[in-house]
This record gives structure tokens, sequence and C-alpha cells, in this order.
């Protein structure tokens, strides 16, 4: 997928159809205000206020009718300085204007920009005439709280994308096609994963069981992969007192994020928004000796961010996501030991899903420049950015130096990953810290007797479950694969009243085998049943009648195929069960 | 255990027991002042102001020998009827008092308890004379903010017992002795079970890696006979609005124990305090037919009380609690069966701990004379007690029926076991509720494509993890069962150096087949090893030398036992496995 805020050409294009969208909407509601219309990655927005009038999605063609008719029209961009009197005194009936300018030191010099009858505010730059902005397309409107904040106004936003070529623009758009088909939100309804309701509040998914056997399968195999890892579960609170974050650096780094409980008792604590503070505080519960390391905790626990209420949605930006996350705590002659071991859990891991082998790895390490930006000995940071250099050479990783891209307290490896529609996935990483044990005050008593820091690592596999689900039901756009499918196997009878028995008969023996299999016992045509088995996606279909009946065996359609393939039931549940246990991805 | 609340002689003996105590402490520390002291189900205590003073636990032998001396000195103890005005009068100087008679209505008849020189404000009832109180003793002494709110002083609470025969205050000191050896804290602590850290805060139980072992194992158990019968899993937000606790009644009924949530973008919300309303949402997120009731939802999440901050203790009393909740959504029709399956779900269950057949049920039944204070038609109170009587009756389970102990929305069915210390455990409930469906309007199609309000039965099997824990822990001494063992075998070499390797294919060998298994390879001796695998209740504690090494064996000594018993390997492992899955108790 493009991002329009990287590329510079694309961004001064967009930026410029911004204002094209603005003067044409100028000209359709004279009484529209204007707030501010950035370039994002995905093209560009502009939020106005449109008074008591508003715009609807069928809208959006009679304003891109004007954009092209102001674009054929072919007028020069002008640029202009003015001083922030000037620009005081020219806007003065505009409040929006008035408060953009407010925030602007007095001697900065304002720039405008001017096409036609219309006149913006603006840094720039911009293109050369509105006669180059060609190859657009107005994506949506939706409401936004002015500043984001839920008291303020509610403004109007429309989105739009612009392109210097029509191939370009046509490509994306059958690119957003896809994308919308392949919506979580819009799969999660349909294959009953997840919902929301009003009482409990948006930014707050419960999981249905269906959803719930997706988490806890991705779960047991992450758990599973780790354990054999020596990775150990622990199990924390939710909730933390301030001085907790305080230590660590986070109450700093998410005072706006941070969610306060009190209670009419004078309770004041937070929810925790990092898992690492409390994992320190296991490790600080006993005296630790040398022999003792490396300990290694991991757990499937929520953290916490105040998210703007507007800004939430689907699984994507929630309030609480559920983070498998685990830290090692070592020496330092074990922590390249410690990183090949994690290492190879996220390729086993992404090996599941077939992602392993689109990906690219940063040995994200120092600025060599701005040493003074990072904390620990220079020491320390040449030993562990060699350290990682040389598992990267021995896993055969071949990862790209970035040089400025480590964490503040230690070099890391981060993995990247590409979906089905090629958007990159950034989510495993292993970073090695420091700081946070002396933060902490953690020691080992070591060799001689002595106290010694440890280092910690951190990692993450999946990340979220929340993240990592929208992820897998975008990019397998909801045909899970078979060990990960809520429904395996969905037994179909041809004919209600003769062939249920036997489905049931099924049923029982794979259900034995702990293979997820259902009957459709509803009174409908057998041809309904299949397709709903197909909306579902489930990944075995039995179809059952006289035949398989008499003969004990069934026959089953894969997802997606129309051939009918018959078999005995022991040895469909030996291909099933060897299908799940090695979690194969593209079935055949 | 005894209950001095509950039996009205005990109740008067302890209740004039902290009068004789505070004379006491009058006489050995003139300045003190008393504010209330009431009897409790564990006798009595005292909070007293000792202004600059305090009493150490040392201290109480003094004050117990003072006890004494009054005793015998045998005063009467009078009571005398004062007036509220006469009452403030007399007792000025004492801003306890004050406080204490300031909130007593103006009319109200005051009664005094004098005995010798002491005279204390007391509604009574008290026994003739001191002399009765013979067989008393001061347990502990600790801090208590006076009215329970941290920001006010801190007062010092005597705690005492007392009974009428020498004999009955001797078996009670004993089974005290034994309970403070069994105490869940200490033990918690021994066994690394659980943690604190004054950094995250009191009240929050960290589970170490073998605490956490324990968490989950009675996890695995506990839905795998679920799953068996029915319930999903599903998993929910721990934060909801306020407005569906408005509408489930609890937002009221736990005014005091809410923990409220806030941001400094303006969230407002609340920590759940319980789980049903979430699967209220859940149900009603989908259209439902009379075909697809029942609907059994479970899961395993945390439930948030705010405590008063000086209440919290171990895990009896935290400020989350992490519940194993579940709910069925049925028909009127469906209820009778339901009530059998989660009847059967609590008898499997408790079955695995040797408390089943320690169990008393309570048929609990509405007060018929106060038909008023419930919710619903009598028609459905009457179906249901009915149909609560059946299944006792066809599962033998000798109810005793209890009038007046259902729940506000239906009657129930609770289980009552007795601990190894004989304390009664009640936890397991199957409760009817007609009234939360109703108030959330979930509904289902019925036959005739009408809307009907499903039943909703709550259960609880194991209730929290934290308390069950602690009633484990408690009622197993710290020696749990070999399936709940965080170390199931723990294998010792008699030679650091000669048997080491063996050791290290003897526990490969468990491993595979997932027991839980430990090599001691610290470099100590043979019985300091053995020693410390008993204090870490290792249900086995292998010893491997030469001639196990030799002849492929293992030798292997029961947690209290010295009997030592040599098996092959596969025969040791088929023993351990055996009993791991058929989740013996005993061990043999």
């Amino acid at each position: 997928m493009i991002n329009s805020k990287d590329n510079q050409t694309l961004s001064i294009l967009n930026h410029s159809c911004a204002h094209l969208l603005a003067q044409a909407v100028k000209r359709l509601y004279p009484k529209a205000l204007f707030w501010v219309g950035p370039v994002i990655s995905e093209g560009f927005y502009y939020d106005i206020d449109l008074g008591e009038e508003s715009i609807k999605e069928e809208d959006l063609v009679t304003i891109e009718r004007e954009m092209k008719k102001i674009s054929k029209d072919g007028k020069r961009i002008y640029r202009e300085e003015i001083s922030k009197e000037e620009a005081l005194k020219r806007f003065q009936d505009d409040p929006y204007k008035m408060e953009l300018l407010n925030a602007i030191d007095d001697t900065t010099v304002i720039s405008c920009y001017t096409q036609g009858e219309f006149t913006d505010l603006c840094r720039g730059p911009h293109v050369e005439s509105v006669k180059q902005l060609k190859h657009f397309k107005l994506l949506k409107v939706s409401g936004a709280f002015f500043k984001g904040d839920v008291n303020n106004k509610m403004l109007q936003r429309i989105y739009g994308i612009c392109f210097e070529t029509k191939e370009e623009l046509e490509e994306y758009l059958k690119l957003l096609e896809e994308a919308k088909l392949r919506d979580h939100r819009k799969i999660g309804k349909e294959l009953d994963l997840f919902c929301f309701s009003d009482l409990v509040g948006a930014g707050l998914p419960m999981f249905t069981p269906r959803g719930t056997i997706i988490k806890e399968e991705l779960q047991k195999e992450v758990e599973r992969i780790c354990k054999e890892n020596g990775f150990q579960k622990v199990f924390n609170p939710h909730l933390a007192s301030i001085k907790l974050y305080e230590i660590s650096g986070h109450a700093a780094k998410f005072s706006d994020e941070l969610f306060h409980v009190s209670s009419s008792k004078g309770h004041d604590m937070v929810l925790k928004p990092v898992l690492c503070p409390h994992h320190t505080q296991l490790y600080a519960s006993k005296t630790r000796s040398y022999r003792d390391l490396p300990i290694r905790y991991m757990e499937s626990e929520k953290q916490y961010r105040a998210e703007l209420p507007g800004a939430v949605s689907g699984l994507s930006r929630v309030y609480a996501i559920t983070v498998e996350d685990g830290h090692c705590f070592c020496r330092v002659d074990q922590v390249k030991e410690e990183m090949i071991r994690i290492v190879n859990i996220i390729k086993d891991f992404y090996s599941r899903f077939g992602l392993w082998q689109s990906k690219w790895v940063s040995l994200s390490l120092r600025d060599p420049l701005t040493p003074e930006k990072y904390i620990g000995s220079d020491q320390d940071w040449e030993i562990c950015e060699k350290m990682l250099e040389e598992v990267s050479n021995q896993l055969g990783l071949e990862a790209i130096r970035c040089e400025g891209e480590a964490a503040l307290y230690g070099p890391k490896l981060d993995f990247m990953f590409k979906d089905a529609m090629g958007r990159e996935i950034q989510i495993p990483t292993v970073q090695l810290d420091f700081a946070t044990p002396k933060r902490f005050e953690l020691v080992y008593i070591n060799k001689d007797g002595g106290k010694t820091n440890p280092v910690m690592v951190h990692r993450a596999i999946l990340g979220s479950y929340e993240r990592f689900m929208m992820l897998l039901i975008e990019h397998f756009a909801g045909a899970l694969p078979l060990w990960l499918s809520p429904v395996q196997v969905n037994i179909v009878p041809v004919n209600d009243l003769y062939h249920i028995d036997y489905c049931y008969q099924i049923k029982e023996r794979l259900a034995k085998e702990d293979i997820r299999v259902e009957v459709d016992d509803h009174k409908q045509k057998l041809n309904y049943k299949i397709r709903q088995s197909n909306l579902y996606k489930n990944p075995y279909t039995l179809i059952i009648g006289d035949k398989e009946k008499e003969n004990n065996t069934i026959s089953y359609r894969l997802l997606g195929s129309k051939d009918t393939i018959t078999l005995s039931i022991e040895q469909f549940l030996l291909k099933v069960k060897n299908e799940i246990n090695n979690r194969v991805i593209e079935l055949s």
C-alpha cells in the first residue's frame, strides 16, 4: 500500500488536493468554515464546519464534479507571505483561522495560498496549478470532534486521495475495494467473532464463543512454543500504584494515556499501561543467584490505554489490549543465547501462518552520531550490538542495519512481514534493556558474592491478541487456517430425517478427537446449508446422504472448492488431525 | 471452628470479656480512650486510643494478668439506664464516647455497665459477674484506622477470645496453632506461590510461576468439565459504562465498592464488579431462536471490589478476584436439565479434592411469609422451587429446605463443605434468575414467532481462584494433590558429579510426558536436598545413586514417608501419569 505522507511528490499532490476540495465545498456551501486539512498516509482529509448543513456520502459526487471543474479551469496557485497582524485582520471573520493564528508566534511569517477566488492559510508547498490535480477520489465523510475532544463541536471530515496518474488511482481504488471486503469489522460480524454493546461502551470488544476459540488457540500455540523455550507463565494484577510507573518512566511517557482508578474509599491507582514493571517486581520478590538465571516470565493479560473516545474502532484501536508479553532476566554472557532462543520462537510461530518467508529484519542500532540520546555505557552497547549482529548472521536473518532505530535502553531486532494485501506488518521484536533493572535496583548474587544488575530482554511474539486477530482476519479474508477455525468440520445431512442420526455419529467420533465439529440440523434446504457453511468459512463441509450412510463413509467439500471427495470416517479423521497438528495452511 | 457471634452464650461471654480487657487496659494505661469493642466470629476485640503509648505483643501477658486479677476480685456487673443528656454530661471528656452518643437518637435510653471502678457505654447484655470470665486468652494486637478510614487516626486493636470451660479454650488454641501453620500467607511465601510488592500495592497479589501453575491447572480442570457440559468460553472487557450496572441493579448494590476509571481525556467508566451484565450483552448481540437455547457462557476474568485499604490481606481479601463465572440462558422447560447438569459439574469438581463426601446442600427458598421481598411471578417461583426440589431428590442431595435464603431473583441450591480444620466452605451455587433477562430486555423467538424472556441460570463452581487457592492451601497445609503440585517429581542425585547425567535423562523422559519435573543440581549435601524437597512439599522425591544408574531404575520417596521404593523408569512413569490423570488425592 502507498504512504502519501512518506512520499514527497504524493504528499504535495494530496495537500494541494485538500485545498481543491475546500474550494469546491466553499462554492457549494458558502457558509462553510475550514479547520485543518492535513496529508495522512492514506491521502488527505479536511475538517469542515458546515453549521446546520451536513454532507452525506452521496454528496461527494457533486463535490468531486465541482473539483474537476475547478481543475479544468486551470488556475495557477499563488503563494503570498504576510505578517501575523495582517493575517489576523484578513481572517477576522473566521473563528477557526483565528484559533490557528493565535497559536502561532507573533514574529512568524504567515503564508497564504490562493487559487482563483479561494485563499487558505498554509505552510505549503503546493503544486503550481490546480490543473495538475486530475486523478483524485473522495473516499468518505465522517464526523470528527474539533481537536479530537468529545466535549467540542462535531465537524465534518471529508477524506480523499490524489495520484499523478490514472493507473495509480485505479489500482489504489481496487486495493481499497479488496480491503473493504477483508475489513475485520465486517468479517468479525459476519463470522460472529466479536461484538459491541452500547451499554458496555465503545472501544470495549466482547469476544463471542467463536472469537474466543481463535484467541485461545493462538494463546495455546504461542505459550506452548515459549514454554518449550523455558518461559514460565505468571499472573499479575491489572492495577498498580502510580509509583511503579514513576520509577519505570512510563508515568511520564504515557501521562495522557493513563486510566486512573478511584473509589469512594479514597483509592488512587492506575490501570497498567505496560507489563514490564510488574515482572521486575516478581523478579525482586526473592534473592536471585547467578545460577538461577535466566528467569523468563510470560503472560497474556490486558494493558490499558486511554485512547481518544472518537478514535476507538473495531479491534484495531481499543481501550484495553490483551498482550502476550514476556521478559527474560539474564547475565550479559547469556544474552546471545536468549536472543537466538527468541528469534527461533518468532520463526516457529510466524511459519504457522506462512508469513515467515515474507520477512525482513531490522537490526536497530544507536545513532553513532548522538550517543548521548541513549542510556547505558558505551561498552555495554558495543557488546550488545555485536551480539545482535552475530545472532543475525548465525541465523541467516540478513538483518538490515538501521542506525538510530534502537530503543532508548538498548539495540533490538525488529521483524517485518507482508500480508496478503501487501501491507507491512510489524509486530515481533527482541529488545535489550540495561536501564530498567537499574531503575528498579534488580540484582543477582554473582560468582564472587557481590551484586550485579541483570540484563532485561523484552520480547513480543504476536503482540496483542486484538491486533493480531485483526491482521489474521484481513490476511486470510476470514478463511482462517484449519487449526484456528472456530468450526473445523460442519456436517450437513442431505435429508434431515433420514441422515441426521448418522451425522451425529460422525460428530461424536470427530469430537472425541478434539475436532471442533457441528451438525447443521436446521430445517433448511441442502443448498442453503452448504451456502451457509461457506459464508461461515468452515474449512470442511461434510455432505452426508444415503451412499455415505450405507458405506460408513463421509463426503467432504473443501472451502472454495466444488469437488466432493469421499473417504472412510477414519481416513478423514486421520487427514484432519494431521492437518491440525501440523498447522497446515493451504489445504488440499 | 466456633462462631462466637452465632452462639448466644459465647456472644455474651466474649462481649463481657471485652469490657474486662478495657478495665485492665485502663488500669495499666490510665490515658487510654476506648472506641468500640464488638464480638466477632473469632471472639472479640477492642479499639483503643493510647495517645503516644503503644501496646506490643509481649505486653498482652501483663494485660491478661491484670484481667485475671480483676476476675478473681469477682465484682458484680451492674446495668444502669440513663438519658442521652445525662450520658453526654457524664462522658463529656471522652471524644470517642461523644462521637458514639451524637450518632444516637435523642430519645433513646442509654445503658451503661459498671464493674468495680470501670464504667462503659454498652447495649449489653453481659454476664452477672466478672468472676464468670475465667477462660480467656488475648490473641494479638494490631493497628486499625478509626472507623476503618485510612485518613483517620490509627487506633490499637486487641483481639481476644473467651470460653466457658478450660477445655474449650485449650482446644480452640490448639486449632488456632494448627491454623497458623496452615495460614495460606505463610505457606504461600514458603512455597513461593504468590508475592506482594510495595510498588504495585497492597491487595494486589502477584502469582509466581509456581502459583500460576496451580491457577492454570484449576482453570483447565473446571473448564474441561464445563466444556463437556456444553459451556462455551467467552472473553469480555474488564471495563464498562456505569449504565450497564444501573440497569442490572449492581450500581446501587455495589455503590461503595465500585472502582471508577477516568482519564485526562474525559473517560468515565467502572471496573466490572460482576460479570453477568456482560454476558447478557453477548446474548443480546444476535437474534436468538428457541432452538438456539440453552446458550451457556463461561469465563475466568477479574471482578473488582474497592475493599477498605486496611482490610485487604493475602488472597482472602483483594481488590480484584479472578472469578470462574458462568451463565446459562434457557427456556423454562429446560431449567431442570440445566440444574442437573450444573450439580453434576459441582460433584465432579469437588470429588477431585475429596470434599464432596463432606457436603450438605441448602435448598434456598423464598420466605413464604414475605413474597413481596422477591421479584417475579408466584407461578414462576412455584415452578422453579418445585423443579429445584425434584433435582435435589433425583440426585439424592438431601437438600435442607432453608426458607428465606433465596436470592432476590430466584431460588437456589447452595453447597457447603468442611475443610480439614472443620471450617465450613461455601462456594458452589446454582441460582435461577427471572429478573435480569427482563431488565435487559433479552428475548428469544418462541415457537409461535413471538418473543419470550429466557431464564438465566447463574452458577459458581470454584468461585474465585484467589479464594479457592487459599482454601486449598490451608486444607492441604500446602501439600497439594499431585495434579496441582507446581513440581510433581523432584530428582536428587546422591553425588552431583557421578549421577547428574542420569538424573537429566530421567527428567527428559518424564518431561516428555508433561510431568512437571526438576533436577536439584545445587552443590549441596544429599540430606539437605531431601529436606528442601520436603519443605517445598514436592509429592515425589527421586533419590538417584549408583544402583539406580546401573539398573536403569529410580528410587522414590513419597512426601511424608521415609520409605524408599525402587521401580523402573517406565513403571514409575505409568504410576505417576495414572495418578495425575485420575486426580488421585491420597497417594500411596
